[in-house]
């Protein structure tokens, strides 16, 4: 590995700059993923061709010193495997053509058959070697609480009130399709481990639309479930977790002690105050805003100071925006941040 | 004043029971609401007309033993008033003929002439008559940022761009438009007073979409002066004022310093943790997910007395829901939750 200050911060571990990368930094920011995804013909197509994943992952990397690779996929990849059907119309977001609501759905609900994610592990064999240990591959999946989200309401929403519904009146029903995300997330992420993942991130992106108690018992119970389940390399190391709950700033201490080595935390937290509260348990990631990229060149700079300069000297800090890069954002306004992190950081946190 | 709870525990002094009212409690979740907005021809012509204000204001006062009304009104009155040209489109939300984008439209906004509100004003007056001193009325206004985001974004926004690409590139613009807000809602807040609001409500519903430093900045830096603003009723007497940031959760301890008498909360938040933060310096208003009223009458009751215990005894608690009750809510369920409330609360701080 050329560069491992990703995965050393993770583990709080001295590196000779704060090592960065970008939630969704391959997409439709970049004209040479829109060139790619034209050419697979759809973002499904694209998700589920190895090579073309293999090719997109790469994409940010030649235009930015970014330090580790997330492979190209959707966090819904897991129910589609369960059958649900997943499809995608334009400007929308994702959808299910079979959302499981009623009590029989939920009972055939199984654990999918992992053959069925194989293009997944393809794409990060295959990434993994196109990498030659430039920087290390991420692999991730959507939390069981958030996966639930989907499968319940069928695609994004502006209130969850399919799922809080069943949450309040028929909880045993969501916790029974809780605990088979569960299992499908830990057998999921051991395999992407097996194909070449060097660390991993569970993407909790609705876990904040939950009440504190609510919060604890049906999302946090089932991502320390998975963190619990998952094992170690093929070569026998451990391999680094990332425990990313948007809108979940009020909730770190309980996090800290979730069995991951890193969380991620949205721009509405002070990284000082964080890492105060969440002592030498964890690593943090994050949290520039997505917008701040709307600034100017010396903005952006400015605010990717400040962030370094909230989280403090010594080590456990890995700088990523606090949610995905919009669409919308210049590649340039990319790469002053990259530099900017690079060259603030340089000697803090000194190996 | 036969029932003045909702008073009283604003300023954290004993009730007989903890009181409760609802944000958006006069609102399409009941049918009177509707029979009354189809009667107006619009929402904009409902909130514009006093008489019909006032009607939809006290029907929820008919059904529920609430301890307070709010005035039926919208948060955009004010921009509308400033000439930007408030409309609705059915099932959109809020919008804005003429935002305010560039420095010269900027450069032309002003506080708007009062009297173009004067149809809030006469609600108010009118439904204070009609309310005979029942409960207390409640009045509002969006907060400076909170307006800023319609006004820039000319109406809702998933990632608020065009505001936050104000406040990072040109954060001057941003500066002087909410310098002129304050202004504005101040001395609207204070006509409401006037006319006869016994309480005032901040709402700043997009604040909890900033990062920690500019949410101190551009969001409750004008709240405070909002709150520094508000004077006294005719009488001479203090007028309760209560703070609302959705998503705030992690910002109580500095909006306890507001100068607010009250903080609103949202479900985020465990209110036993809340109120350990702040301490005696405010009270609490809320939290209950409105979405727990889709459970059955007897898992609202155990979540209404899951909240009243996390606060814990004495006073300085209004009960609420942690944001506005959903248009689907069935309104046998809001019974539930009232008569819970009263009921578990009886005797809990006793007077």
């Amino acid at each position: 590995m050329r560069n491992d200050t990703f995965l050393k911060a993770l583990l709080r571990q001295p590196t000779p700059y704060t090592p960065i990368w970008i939630m969704r930094q391959a997409g439709r920011y970049l004209p040479e993923y829109n060139a790619t995804r034209k050419k697979a013909g759809s973002f499904l197509a694209l998700a589920k061709s190895p090579e073309l994943a293999c090719e997109v992952t790469l994409q940010p990397l030649e235009r930015f010193a970014l330090d580790a690779a997330i492979i190209f996929s959707d966090i819904l990849t897991v129910p589609d495997a369960m059958g649900l059907g997943l499809y995608f119309v334009e400007g929308e977001g994702p959808k299910f053509e079979r959302p499981v609501r009623e009590e029989a759905d939920i009972a055939r609900l199984d654990v999918p058959d992992l053959e069925k994610l194989r293009y997944v592990f393809d794409a990060i064999a295959l990434t993994r070697k196109n990498l030659k240990g430039k920087v290390p591959l991420i692999g991730f999946s959507g939390s069981p609480f958030t996966l639930a989200c989907y499968m319940i309401e069928g695609g994004g929403s502006d209130d969850f009130r399919r799922v809080k519904s069943m949450l309040y009146a028929r909880p045993d029903l969501l916790h029974r399709i809780l605990r088979i995300n569960a299992q499908a997330v830990i057998a999921y992420l051991n395999a992407q481990i097996a194909a070449g993942a060097q660390a991993v991130q569970i993407f909790d992106t609705w876990g904040g639309t939950l009440s504190d108690a609510a919060f604890r018992e049906f999302s946090l119970a089932y991502s320390m479930q998975v963190l619990a389940g998952i094992g170690h390399d093929p070569q026998g190391a451990h391999v680094p977790r990332i425990l990313f709950t948007k809108g979940g700033g009020q909730w770190l201490e309980a996090m800290a002690g979730s069995g991951a080595d890193a969380l991620g935390i949205d721009w509405t937290t002070d990284l000082g105050d964080a890492r105060h509260r969440v002592g030498s348990r964890v690593a943090l990631q994050g949290n520039m805003d997505p917008m701040a990229l709307f600034g100017t060149p010396a903005t952006i700079e400015a605010e990717a100071r400040r962030i370094l300069g909230r989280f403090g000297e010594g080590p456990g800090h890995v700088f990523n925006l606090g949610h995905g890069i919009s669409q919308f954002t210049s590649p340039e306004h990319v790469h002053a941040l990259v530099e900017a992190v690079h060259s603030h950081s340089a000697g803090k946190n000194p190996a």
